[in-house]
C-alpha cells in the first residue's frame, strides 16, 4: 500500500456524518441515476426544481461539524444554563424521571422513532401505553373519557373553550369566563384564541362565575397561587345557569384532591409534565383533556379506543380517526394533529411504575413538606395569602429583596409576584433538607426552626392544607396494569414487550408521504436528556438560560438562512399550531395597517386539511382554488379568485412542493398574483425537505412559513408527537408573531398574545435540529435534499410499470415523494389501498400514506436516509404485491380469500391448526426472503374500526381481555 | 381520605429502590412463605443458615440512598476526575464511540443483560457480533483463527506464553523471551504468570531473540515507544530455532502495517479498546487472541464457530464449548471463563460501521498527524529516538520539566519516561488543532510551525513513518457485513435485528444456577457512560483520578464490611482471575514466612472447574476432598487429607454456600481444620449472593475470597463479559495482593506483580456495584439475600412433586439455588436435561445451568430480582414440561418425535407446509398462554455441536449462507 496522499483536510473526514445521515452511498447514487437515465444529481435537480426559484448559491452555513464536535459545542452551551433548585411552580415542576423509563423509552429509538399509530396492527405497544394514559387521566380527574394528549395545558384550555361553545346548546352567549387565578400563560393563550373566535373573555374572581352570562368557564384547581377551593358549589351554580365548565387541574394534586369529575366539571385539562417528564425549559410534555361521556364525540385530539381484530381478539386503535384524516377543514374549530405521544407514554409509565400507592406517598410527601413550610413560616410571623394549599404557598408582607439576595446565594429560584409577594411550589424532588434551606432563604439563617420537630407536630395534630371537602375519597389506578409492574425487572420487561409489538424505524423504512420519516441520529438525541437542558424551568431567570438562548438564536439563524425569511418564531409546538400562529401574525399585521377587514384566505383544493382549519380558527373565510388535471394549482382560477376578493384578500396558503409531490412551475407567479391583490403568502413548510439548499420560500414570494422540525429537521415522531412548528416570517411580520406574558420575547409587540404555553415551545428538543444542521452543513443539507428527490424518483421509476404514478413535474420527475394510484387496480380486482397497506406489514413494512391527498392512492416518501438496499427491498415488496393482485385479478385466488384481504397475518393465524386458505402459511406470513431472515410480527389481525367507533371504549380492558 | 399520618421519614421512601430491585412485594413474600409453611423470613434464614456463622447484627453501611441521591453523589465524584487531552498511549487511546453503538449496545439492556451464549438457539445475535469480531481480528492480524476475546492484552500475552510452551514440541527450554519494548504492564503480568509456571523470563532487545534458547517469544508491534520494526527476519530466525512467537500488536496500526500473520507470527494478541470502547481508567475492553490454524484446538478462551441446526440452516455457537464447562481442572494451564463479550461486540460493530474504508481514513489521519508532528519537531531540532512510527514518538534531549509545566497549563497529558524522554501517542480523536497545541507544549508558543504547511510538504514529498517493508498490501474486512451498514439507519437496524434474536433479561428470567442473573438497574448503569468515568487514561496522573480513587475506596470499604475481610484488591478482572490472584497472594505470604514449600491445595470434588485450574496455575498440587451422600464436604476425609499433607498444606478452596446450593453446617470446622494444619482458607465467592448480610466469610474462617461483582453486585453479564473479580483478604495477606508497575498500589509490596493490565481492573464498571450497595443499604442487601433464598425455596417447593430436588440443608431448605435431578426421568423416558433446556425456550425461558455441578441435572437460581409472577410462570412451564415428559413415558408421543426432542420450535417449523408431527403447531411453539401473549422466537433450531466442532469454521460465512 502506498502512502496515502490525501490531504489532512480530507483525512479529517468532516463529511462522515453526511454519509451516516444519507442512505445511498456514492455507488448507489450512480446506479440510481443510471436507472433514471441521468448523469448527475445536478441534472435531476435541474429537471425537477423550476429554474426561476432555484437557489444559485450554497447556503451560507458553517462547514459540517463531526458528531463529536457538535456534541462538544452543545455541551459547552448546555453548561451555560444554570440548574438552580426551582420552586417557581406555575405548571412546571421538578420530577424524578424513573431511570428505567428514561433509558428504555425516552432514549430508545424503538419508542422515539415510531410513527403516529394510524396502522394499529403494528402499533399495539404504544396504543396500550396511551390507553394507560387515558385510564390514568380518567381515574385522577374522575371523568368518563380522556384523550391521548394535547400539546400543553394552555392550548388544552383553549380547546376546552372552543368545545364549550360548540357543545353548549343552551347558552347564546359569546362570552367565556376565566377565573383570575388561572395560570398566566394559560390566560394568554386562551385570550389569543378567543379573539379570533370572536369570544369575549371575562376575567374575574372564580367565586363570581355564576354572576356572568357566559357559555363556559375555566377554573384552576388549585389556583395559581396555591388556594385549594371547593369547586363543587361554583360548578353546580354554573351548571344551573347553563354554563359549561372546564377545570384546569394539577395532576399531582389530584392524587389527594377530590376529583373534578365528582365536583361537577364538564371538562378537565392539565399538564402531565410532573409525572416523570423533564421540564425542558417549557416542553415537550403531554397535556391531558378529559370530559364527560356526553362530550365523547366532540373531544379534540387523538383518542385511543378498544376494538377487536378480524379474529375477534381485543385490539386497540385510534378511535374516530377519520375525524383527523378528513379534518373538518373550514368548519373546524380545532386544527390539532400532533399529540405528545412519547411524553404521554412516559407519564403513563410513571403512573404504572409508581401505582396508586407510590403516587400517594409522593403526593403526601409534597403536601407534608408544604405544610411544614407553611407552619414554620406562620410560626415566624409570615403571612400566607391562602389558608389552604396542596404544594404551593403565596407569602405576603415579606422583604422580597432580601429573600431574593439570599435565594441567589443558595441557587434557589422562587416566584416573585409583582406586588412583592413570594410564591413557593414544592415538588417530588423536595426533601426535608430543601425545606430547611427554604427557611434559611425566606427567614434568614437564624430562624431556629426544625423540620423534624415541625413534622412531629404537624403529624400529631393532623395539620394539613387541604380542606376536608376537597379531599379525595375514591380509589384510582385500580386496573391491574397499575399494580403489576412494581419491580424494575417487571417494568423493563413490560416496556420491552410493548416496544417489540411496534414497528419503528429500527425495523424498516416508514415510507409515509408528507411525514418525512428520516433518520433521527443518536448524536442529535443525546443532548435531550442532559440535565442542563432538561432541568431548566421555562420561567427561570433569563441569566440561567443563556445556553438555551444561544442555541435557539443559532438555530433561528440557520433557519433564516435556509428559508430566506428574516425572523423565526420558535413558539409553535406543531405544524398546525405554526399555521395558526402564522395566519394570526398576518391578521395582526394587516390590522395594524388598517387592513383588518381582509379576511379571505385562498387555499388550493389539494391542501392538507389543517390549512382551512387553521384559517377558520383565525377567523378567515376560506375560498378554494381549483387544481388542474395535473394536480397543479389552476393559475387562472387563482387569478380570478384573487381578483374577485381583491379588497378583502388576506392570504393564500400554499404547500411547496405541492401535497401532490410536485414542484409546481407557477409558484412564483401565484405569489405575485396574491401580493398584487394585497394578500400575504403563507407557504406551508410540510414539504420543506424537498427544498432545503435548492430553493427558499422567502425568496420566491413567501411572507411566512411554518417548518415542521419533526419532519425536515430530524425531531423524531415519537409515536405521534412531540412536534415543533416554528414559523419563519418576513421583516414586516416579525413584530406580530407570538409573544409571551411571563417571558417576553424581544422584538415582538407586547399585545401579541401567545399560541403556546411556553415562550419557545418545546425548547428541549431544539438541540436535535440544531445538531442536524450543524453536522450536515450547507453541503450535507443540499445533498440530503437531492437524495430525497433521487430516492423518490427511483421508487417512481421502479414502480411505474406496476402501478400508475400520479402527478409529475414538467420534465417527468417527482419531488421528494410520489403518489401511486390504486383506483384502477381496485376497480379490476377489488383489492384496495388498505389491503395493500396491510399486506405490506406481512412484508415487514409500514404502509405509505393512504388516501392523502387523493383518495384511493398511496403516497410514498422515502427520505434521503433510506439506503438503496432498503428502497429496493420496499420496491420488491410492492412489485410482489402487484403480482399477488394479479393472481386475484386472474381468479387464481378468490376476491374474499387471498393474502391481501386477509393481511396482516399473525402468529395466531399460523398456529391455527386449521388452514384452509388457498395459499400456504409461508405465502401468508413469510412472503419474501428478507422476512424469513428477520420477521416483524403484527401483534393483531386487521382491526375493526367500525366496531370500535360504534362501541367507544377508551379505558383499559381487563388484563384477561388481552388473552382471549 | 384522612390526612396521611406517616412521618416524613417514611414518606421520604428511601426504600423505594429496594422495592425496585427485589422482585416479590410484601404480599408475595407472605404468600410464598405460607407455601413453605413458614411465618417469616427470619424463620427461613434460621432454618437455612447455620447458627454458628450467622451474622448477629445489621451490616454497618449508610442507610439506603434513593436513585437520584446516589446518582448525584456519583456525579460529584465523577467531576473530581479531570479529563485532560491524553497522549500517553501505552495500549490505551482516546476513541470516538459511535453514538449509535453507545446507545443501542452499551446502554441497551437488550445487549448488556444477556448471558454467555451457551444456549446458541437464543443467542444468534451476539454470536454473529462475536463472529464479526473474530473475522475482524483475523483480517487485521492476518491469522487463520481468532477467539472471541480475552480480558486484556497483558493476560492475553500471558496466555500466549502458556500456549507456546504447551504447543512447542521441539523446544525443551523453560525460558520465555520478552522483547524489552513490550508494554510495561504486559511484562508485569507475564512475569507473575511465568513465575508460577516455573518459566524463566528473558527480557532483552527484540533483535537478540534468536540468540536465546527459549520455547517462545513475545514481541511488541509497534514497540512501546513507537518503533515500527520489520519483524519478518526475527520471526523467521525464531522459527528456524524452534521458537514459537507471539506478537502483541496495536489493532489500529494493523490497518496500515503488514499483518503479523504475513510476517510469520504463531500468535497475535492485542487490545481492541481503541475501536470505539472508552478507556474507562483501564477497562473493561476486549483483548484479542489470534493463531495459526495449527493451534486451533489449543486456543484459550471462547471461540465462536459456524455449524448448522437440525433443519440444516447455518447456526452459530461457541465452538469446543465443552472444553470450558469441563475445564481441564488440575491439568489446566488456563482458568479463563469470562470474556469481554459486550466490549468485543462494540469493537466489532465499530469495524462494521467504519469498514475498511473508514478505518483506513482514520489510521491514515492518525499517521499523518504523527508524521506532521515528527517533521515539525525535527525541523525545530528535537531528536526522535526512532526513525519510524505509526502513531507514537519518543522524543529525547528535550527539557521535560518545562514541557510538563506547559502541558499542565494546556490540560494535556504526555508520557514522561524515567530518563527524561517524552512520549506522544496520537489517536482517532487528534485533530490538526491538537497537533498545533502539541507544538506549543513541546516547543513553546514561538515555534512558528504551521500544521497545514507541514501537511502540504509531507503529502507532496510522500513522507511517512512506516518503513516500506512494513506496509500492509492486503485487503481486509472484505466480507459483506463490513460493507453494508454504512448509514446510521442501516447500522441501527442491524444492531436491533441482532438484539432481537437474543433472549435477555428484558424478556424473561434467566434462572442460571451459580450465575446470579439479577437486575442490572438502569441507575447503576447510567454513570458508566459519563465521560468523566469513560475518558480517563489508566496511567493518567493520580490527581486526575481523584473521583475514581474515592469511589474505589468507598466500594472497597463496603465490601470489607460485607465480607468481613480487612482489605480489598480491585485488580482481578474476573472470578477466575480473582481465584488466581488470591492463591498467588497466599503463596507469596507463605514464601515470606519461609513456608514457600507449602504447595498442596485441597479442593472438594463438588468445586467449580476453575478452582483446580487456578490452583494448578499457582503451581499447587491439587488434592481432592470427597463429598458425602448429601453433597457436603466429607469432614472426615478433609481431616485425613489435611493431616496427611499437614507439612505442605498451602490452602483449601471452598465455595460457600456450596456449589450444590447448600449452607453446609461444617464450614467453620472445615476452616479450623485447615488452619490447624498451617493452611490458608480460600472461600470462592461465586455464591456470595446467598450470604450478604447473613454471614461473612471473613468471620467464619476465610483468609481470602474473590467476589464476582457481575454476580452478586449487579455488573451485567453483557452476553459473556465483562466481569470483575476483586478479592477480599485478611490483614496478613494484604501486602501480597497484586501491585502494578505503572501505577503502584499503596500498601502492597513492590515485588508483587500484577495479574491484570490495569491497576484497578475494569474500573469504569465499579460504579455499578457502588450504586447497588449505596441504594440498598444494609437493610436492602439483607432483604435481597433473604428473598433470593425465599425464591429458591419456593421454586424447590413448587417443583418437588414433579422433579426430585437434589441436596438440601439439615432443615430441608436450599440456599439461593436448587438442583433438580433429571437422571431418573431420562432413564424412564429418554428425555434429557438438554431436551428440557431447549423446550424451555419454546416457553420463552433461558435454560437453567445444565449438568453443573452434577451431570444430568438442572440448577435453578432465581435471584431476589424475580417477581413471584415470573417465578410462577417459570414453574408453570417446568410443570407443563413434566406433563409432556409423562406423555412420552406413557407412549402417547414417540420418544424420537415429540415437542421435547424437537425443541426449540422456530418460525421455520411453523411455516413448513408439511406438519406430520404427533402434536400441533400450537403445542410446539405456543405451549402456554404467556407465550401466546408475548412470544420470543429462537432464531434457529437445535444446533448441531458435533458437526461444528468437527468442521471448525470460525470466520464469517457468506451472507447467502444465512439465507439458506
Amino acid at each position: 500500500m502506498a502512502i496515502d496522499n490525501r490531504r489532512l483536510a480530507e483525512l479529517a473526514d468532516h463529511d462522515a456524518f453526511i454519509r451516516r445521515h444519507n442512505g445511498p452511498g456514492t455507488d448507489d447514487v450512480a446506479a440510481m441515476l443510471a436507472a433514471l437515465g441521468m448523469d448527475s444529481l445536478d441534472t435531476l435537480v435541474e429537471r425537477t426544481v423550476p429554474a426561476d426559484i432555484r437557489l444559485s448559491r450554497e447556503l451560507d452555513l458553517d462547514p459540517p461539524r463531526s458528531e463529536a464536535e457538535a456534541l462538544d459545542y452543545l455541551k459547552r452551551l448546555a453548561r451555560q444554563n444554570k440548574v438552580f433548585k426551582t420552586y417557581i411552580g406555575q405548571g412546571y415542576y421538578n420530577t424524578h424521571v424513573p431511570a428505567v423509563i428514561q433509558r428504555n423509552v425516552l432514549e430508545n429509538p424503538g419508542w422515539y422513532t415510531a410513527y403516529t399509530p394510524y396502522q394499529p396492527e403494528i402499533s399495539q405497544g404504544r396504543l396500550e401505553g396511551l390507553l394507560n394514559f387515558q385510564q390514568m387521566v380518567m381515574d385522577l380527574t374522575g371523568m368518563e373519557l380522556a384523550n391521548a394528549s394535547l400539546l400543553d395545558e394552555a392550548t388544552a384550555a383553549a380547546e376546552a373553550m372552543a368545545l364549550c361553545q360548540r357543545a353548549n346548546k343552551t347558552s347564546k352567549s359569546l362570552a367565556f369566563f376565566v377565573a383570575d387565578d388561572v395560570l398566566p400563560q394559560t390566560l394568554d393563550v386562551v385570550r389569543t384564541r378567543a379573539h379570533y373566535f370572536g369570544f369575549e373573555l371575562i376575567v374575574a374572581p372564580a367565586d363570581s362565575l355564576a354572576d356572568h352570562d357566559v357559555f363556559g368557564a375555566l377554573l384552576q384547581y388549585p389556583g395559581e397561587s396555591g388556594l385549594v377551593r371547593d369547586l363543587a358549589p361554583l360548578l353546580a351554580a354554573a351548571r344551573d345557569k347553563g354554563i359549561m365548565t372546564c377545570v384546569a387541574a394539577d395532576i399531582m394534586s389530584l392524587v389527594l384532591l377530590k376529583e373534578p369529575g365528582a365536583l361537577g366539571a364538564d371538562i378537565v385539562v392539565g399538564n402531565t409534565q410532573r409525572f416523570g417528564v423533564p421540564m425542558g425549559y417549557g416542553g415537550p410534555h403531554a397535556a391531558y383533556f378529559a370530559t364527560t361521556d356526553k362530550l365523547k364525540r366532540s373531544i379534540p385530539g387523538r383518542i385511543i379506543g378498544v376494538s377487536k381484530d378480524s379474529r375477534g381478539s381485543t385490539a386497540l386503535r385510534m378511535a374516530m380517526q377519520t375525524r383527523e384524516q378528513h379534518i373538518r377543514r373550514e368548519k373546524a374549530t380545532s386544527n390539532i394533529c400532533t399529540a405528545q405521544a412519547l411524553l404521554a407514554n412516559m407519564a403513563a409509565f410513571y403512573a404504572v411504575y409508581h401505582g396508586a400507592e407510590g403516587l400517594t406517598t409522593i403526593a403526601n410527601r409534597i403536601h407534608r413538606l408544604t405544610t411544614i413550610l407553611a407552619e414554620g413560616l406562620k410560626a415566624k410571623g409570615v403571612s400566607l395569602v391562602h389558608d389552604s394549599w396542596f404544594d404551593t404557598l403565596r407569602l405576603t408582607g415579606i422583604d422580597a429583596g432580601k429573600v431574593l439576595g439570599r435565594a441567589m446565594t443558595h441557587e434557589i429560584n422562587l416566584r416573585y409576584f409583582a406586588d412583592g409577594d413570594i410564591g413557593v411550589s414544592l415538588d417530588e424532588t423536595t426533601t426535608a433538607h430543601d425545606v430547611d434551606a427554604l427557611f434559611d432563604v425566606l427567614l434568614g439563617e437564624e430562624h431556629g426552626l426544625s423540620v423534624s420537630a415541625l413534622d412531629e407536630r404537624v403529624t400529631a395534630e393532623g395539620i394539613g392544607g387541604i380542606p376536608s371537602a376537597c379531599r379525595r375519597d375514591t380509589a384510582f389506578l385500580t386496573h391491574p396494569t397499575f399494580k403489576r409492574f412494581r419491580s424494575e425487572t417487571e417494568m423493563l420487561r413490560y416496556l420491552k414487550r410493548l416496544e417489540n409489538k411496534d414497528l419503528s424505524l429500527t425495523h424498516a423504512m416508514i415510507p409515509l408521504g408528507s411525514c418525512t420519516m428520516k433518520l433521527n441520529a443518536t448524536s442529535e438525541m443525546i443532548p435531550i436528556t442532559w440535565p442542563e437542558f432538561g432541568q431548566v424551568h421555562p420561567f427561570a431567570p433569563q441569566e440561567q438560560a443563556v445556553g438555551y438562548k444561544q442555541m435557539i438564536d443559532e438555530l433561528a439563524a440557520f433557519l433564516v438562512e435556509i428559508t430566506g425569511y428574516d425572523h423565526i418564531s420558535m413558539q409553535p409546538n406543531s405544524g398546525a399550531q405554526g399555521e395558526y400562529a402564522g395566519l394570526v401574525a398576518i391578521r395582526r399585521y394587516q390590522a395594524a395597517q388598517g387592513e383588518g377587514h381582509r379576511d379571505v384566505c385562498l387555499i388550493p383544493s389539494s391542501a392538507h386539511g389543517t390549512n382551512p382549519a387553521s384559517a377558520a380558527m383565525a377567523q378567515m373565510k376560506v375560498v378554494v382554488v381549483e387544481c388542474d388535471n395535473n394536480g397543479n394549482i389552476d393559475l387562472d382560477d387563482l387569478r380570478a379568485k384573487a381578483e374577485q376578493h381583491s379588497g378583502v384578500l388576506s392570504a393564500i396558503m400554499l404547500t411547496y412542493p405541492s401535497t401532490h409531490g410536485v414542484f409546481e412551475e407557477g409558484i412564483r407567479e401565484a405569489c405575485t398574483v396574491v401580493h398584487r391583490h394585497g394578500g400575504q403568502v403563507y407557504i406551508d413548510g410540510a414539504n420543506m425537505n424537498a427544498q432545503v439548499g435548492l430553493s427558499r420560500p422567502g425568496d420566491f414570494g413567501g411572507d411566512v412559513s411554518h417548518l415542521n422540525l419533526h419532519k425536515t429537521f430530524c425531531i423524531p415522531h415519537g409515536g405521534g408527537g412531540p412536534g415543533m412548528g416554528p414559523i419563519g416570517v418576513k421583516e414586516h411580520l416579525a413584530p406580530y408573531v407570538s409573544n409571551h406574558v411571563v417571558t417576553p420575547i424581544p422584538g415582538v409587540k407586547e399585545a401579541c398574545g401567545a399560541v403556546s404555553a411556553a415562550a419557545y415551545g418545546s425548547a428541549s428538543i431544539l438541540p436535535i435540529s440544531w445538531a442536524y444542521i450543524k453536522m450536515m452543513g450547507a453541503r450535507g443539507l443540499r445533498q440530503a435534499t437531492e437524495l430525497a428527490i433521487l430516492n423518490a424518483n427511483y421508487i417512481a421509476k421502479r414502480l411505474e410499470d406496476h402501478y400508475p404514478v400520479l402527478y409529475r413535474g414538467v420534465n417527468g420527475t417527482v419531488a421528494h415523494e410520489c403518489i401511486i394510484d390504486i383506483r384502477p387496480l381496485k376497480a379490476a380486482s377489488g383489492i384496495s389501498e388498505e389491503d395493500i397497506a396491510k399486506r405490506l406489514m406481512d412484508y415487514g413494512f409500514h404502509a405509505p400514506t393512504m388516501s392523502f391527498p387523493v383518495p384511493g392512492t398511496l403516497m410514498v416518501e422515502p427520505t434521503e436516509s433510506e439506503s438503496r438496499y432498503e428502497i429496493d427491498r420496499f420496491c420488491d415488496a410492492m412489485v410482489a404485491i402487484r403480482g399477488e393482485i394479479a393472481r386475484v385479478e386472474r381468479g387464481e385466488w378468490p376476491a374474499d380469500d387471498n393474502p391481501l384481504v386477509n393481511a396482516p397475518h399473525t402468529m395466531a393465524d399460523l398456529m391455527d391448526p386449521v388452514w384452509e386458505r388457498p395459499y400456504s402459511r409461508e405465502t401468508g406470513a413469510f412472503p419474501s426472503d428478507a422476512v424469513k431472515a428477520a420477521k416483524y410480527w403484527p401483534a393483531v389481525n386487521r382491526v375493526d374500526n367500525v366496531f370500535g367507533d360504534r362501541q367507544l371504549i377508551c379505558s383499559c380492558p381487563s388484563i384477561d381481555a388481552y388473552r382471549d
